[in-house]
């Protein structure tokens, strides 16, 4: 489950109630609910770190929804590593992004709705016999959602949810470009508890750059080379490194580079080649 | 479990302990933990808002407890819709109410202690054989609410657990009335993670009523009629709507209707036909 | 599971989604991720207050590694009463202690690298065919912890995942000792939600000291006497009991002790006999 309800309310207590009263056996793990409130791109983030850790068969339920009630659709999608359930409205962007690049069928990143690759299928969640029976305009995470999500859990064919659908709205995904100047641009995607700045850069970019050798510019320090641990600088000191979800990382040694740095999401990060 | 013991201590963690290790099958699900320190009507609220979306079998346990350790009873509360565990201090008031009313045995609100009506049986936990064998002065939550509830949740027949009452302490429920200028005069009882502020004025109130077509005034608001949907009007404009518990419920589209109209639980809301 | 990873981010649901992946049968209980960052003393205290809770067979994850990445070792500890997965930094040092209080083997609390008791075994991890294909430098919860744990918890010899070592890093146990005027100087270790102040200070101490009949002096009040329970004073007073880990704990009716006091963890408490 990834939302953004947060834990003060019931709403994610109660999503679990609905689906363990049809799937008992379900095991349910929380990504997280402390998405900012509203905000698709953190929730497509979460979900796109995580999902290639969890089993193919795994339902992956997504609630961070502005849209409910409204004519937004409502949606499942299968892909070769995972299931995933939510609200038509971006935020499985960045998986659709990662599955179609691992397989070689790149896709359009402008955004907007995108017709999906061959190896991914949607389905627009239509069949209400397969939700609660009484709908409110504000909760579907519970009424739609959660149900859906317990059903596909014990196997239930997806294609009985509704009618077959060949595209998704998606967001324009924030890539890191080389200007003219053959400077990579890129930009801070997420902050963690930590503090540490995970940007958009991935390893693969500093591969396909050419080298590993580089000079790194965020916010007002310069960053000389990458690290390899948090351990490699002195405590309290910035570094650069490629952290857990293979993305090109701003951290401090036991403390927070976003505090030390003062920086936040949508803030730009320059590469430069050393030499 | 529902408590107001918070996530950075463990003492949610060491009460999944104790009933894992009696009923390792137990799926146990986290209503919320942050539950203001002793504030009972909240922790009422949020068992309130969420028991009916799990069977009948579950196990509901409640520790919001200022009074443990001193003689207050601890309870298990029998009911058609569920079966409560906790201290008799009132957290159980609004499911006894809905209860009562949905099974159109009404009973009373001033609180204090009430007879139960004969859908509901109560039984006094006094029998130490199902405790931990050390209770502490502190922790009934680890002690006696987590043991008594595994044993239950393994088909433990709760006249063992100690002698049937037929009175628990409830608080006296905030209901809405109809003033002698025709206003029906409600309050905040709730404000979510969303800055949504649910009230006490439910939709069976509104049509009793005898009207949606209303003009509510809330702070210095005054909104005219129900939206549907949270998408019913402009981003951070406020709006009126039936919220996921069948309570009506203020909220801002994309925002925070608490912080726009700065209240807070308690507040008055006043509704009037439109006309 | 016990971390200072924080609820924030995936990456407790991602470690989870590697242990569910290799034993789909796993019970995962969150004892908390709230652990301040890098903090191996709070880490070690929660692990100690919840342990004895759980059954002899549940594997113990704590990943609070601010070394991750560097040569610090990875270790799995054997005790009579659990088995402990995480980084050797001191971490288990409380739950070492405990174990070797309980049989009688006390070991030194001087800290540093300490020969454990012979009812205890450590395995130094080494074996990488237990570990995830891909190890980062900056995720062992996900890459090695996880997997490793998933597997103990399926009745995997812990033998096969390394060599057998015979001592672990502790920190200094913070103990309370009796000064030459006969005053007992205890410290303060943790405080809770509640604003309840956890002194080093256990009810054995307190026994060992002859009296429960005492004077309590702490910032500046001075308490008369142990109360038995939260309402043993008017409300908002504060008061001293024996808290819910056997320990002495500083507390407040319905109120803030720390924020009454303005103390914090390292503080000192002083404890004389009455007469």
């Amino acid at each position: 489950l990834t939302t953004d309800f947060g834990l003060h309310d019931t709403y994610v207590g109660t999503m679990k109630g609905v689906i363990l009263g049809l799937n008992p056996q379900a095991s349910i793990v929380d990504l997280t609910h402390e998405v900012p409130p509203q905000n698709l791109r953190e929730a497509a983030f979460a979900v796109y770190t995580a999902y290639r850790y969890f089993t193919k068969e795994t339902v992956h339920v997504v609630v961070v929804d502005p849209g409910v009630g409204s004519t937004r659709r409502a949606v499942v999608l299968l892909t070769p590593r995972g299931i995933f359930v939510g609200p038509d409205n971006g935020v499985f962007s960045l998986v659709i992004g990662e599955e179609a690049r691992l397989t070689g069928t790149p896709i359009s990143e402008d955004g907007g709705l995108i017709k999906l690759p061959p190896i991914m299928t949607a389905i627009d969640l239509q069949n209400k016999e397969y939700w609660l029976p009484a709908i409110s305009t504000t909760f579907h995470g519970r009424d739609v959602f959660a149900p859906v999500a317990a059903q596909l859990s014990m196997g239930l064919d997806p294609h009985r949810l509704g009618e077959t659908i060949d595209s998704l709205n998606t967001f324009r995904a924030r890539r890191p470009h080389v200007n003219n100047r053959g400077v990579m641009v890129g930009a801070i995607i997420h902050t963690d508890r930590f503090g540490n700045m995970v940007t958009n850069i991935t390893k693969q970019h500093l591969a396909d750059f050419g080298d590993e050798d580089v000079i790194i510019t965020v916010g007002d320090r310069q960053i000389k080379g990458l690290s390899t641990a948090y351990v490699g600088v002195e405590p309290g000191q910035v570094l650069a490194l490629i952290g857990g979800s293979d993305h090109l990382e701003i951290a401090a040694r036991n403390g927070s580079a976003q505090r030390l740095l003062g920086l936040s999401a949508g803030d730009k990060i320059f590469v430069l080649p050393a030499g």
